[in-house]
């Protein structure tokens, strides 16, 4: 099963793809959309257009996202909102089967912690999965988010 | 020039087609898009594709939207995100340049004054286009963001 996990932000949006064997996981590949200062509407076709790309390219059978969002204020979360709306239709639009799991849960299952930093949780997503280079956190972030949602879907079937 | 304004929302989209032809308006079409109980995902892609009809449909050269946006916390400015993220997905994928106005700005130039109702503003929009039905709450906030976008663009051209 390829399972496609993806953090979204407005200025950049991490996504990931793993392999899951049983309990095997595999590192397939991730990055992060940079998504530049241009006008809102410019950036979440970007979004848009590439996450379509990375799903024609891996062929995910399930993508996960985080459910529940912690924003500093009304602002951040609109324009979070509209990040993760454009990341929902590209998914949607493809078919793609769509997980939420809670931020709490990505840290617990990634780190046993539900209260794990970010650098704890790239330390571990990087062992877990045996990535020899550096990934930049919203990469890690939505790899993490990706092991999450495995663990939570193979429970589920 | 052939105008279309969008209210986004997570249960209800409005949208309205206008015409401007010089300080001329003619109505041409609005309603809401109603987009249930379902997953986010499903209602975006609602958003997505209905809006991707219309803007087939009218051909409008001109999108308008609002540009500041008020909530009343961070979990409804996430969804109220989602749904603004949809719809300028829709716009900018089909080439559409898109318009921002203030809510101010609407409900000023409609109304003469930056405070107005909502009721007031319906009476408003169905008074300037002499529309003899009467129109959902949705539909006459889309139409009254066209309105008050058609005055910016021809004060730009």
């Amino acid at each position: 099963m390829i399972v496609l996990g993806i953090d979204p932000g407005s200025r950049y949006t991490g996504w990931g793809v793993l392999e899951v064997q049983g309990s095997r996981l595999k590192y397939i590949d991730a990055d992060r959309l940079v998504l530049g200062d241009g006008a809102h509407e410019e950036r979440l076709v970007l979004i848009f257009d590439q996450l379509s790309h990375i799903v024609n390219q891996y062929k995910p059978q399930v993508a996960v996202i985080e459910s529940v969002f912690v924003s500093k204020n009304v602002q951040s979360a609109l324009k979070l909102g509209q990040a993760r709306g454009a990341c929902l239709v590209a998914i949607a639009k493809h078919g793609v089967p769509l997980f939420e799991v809670s931020p709490r849960l990505v840290k617990k299952t990634v780190t046993g912690y539900g209260g794990a930093t970010k650098m704890a949780i790239g330390d571990m997503v990087s062992r877990l999965l045996s990535i020899p280079n550096k990934l930049s956190v919203d990469a890690a972030d939505a790899l993490a988010i990706a092991i999450s949602g495995s663990s939570m879907v193979r429970s589920k079937i």
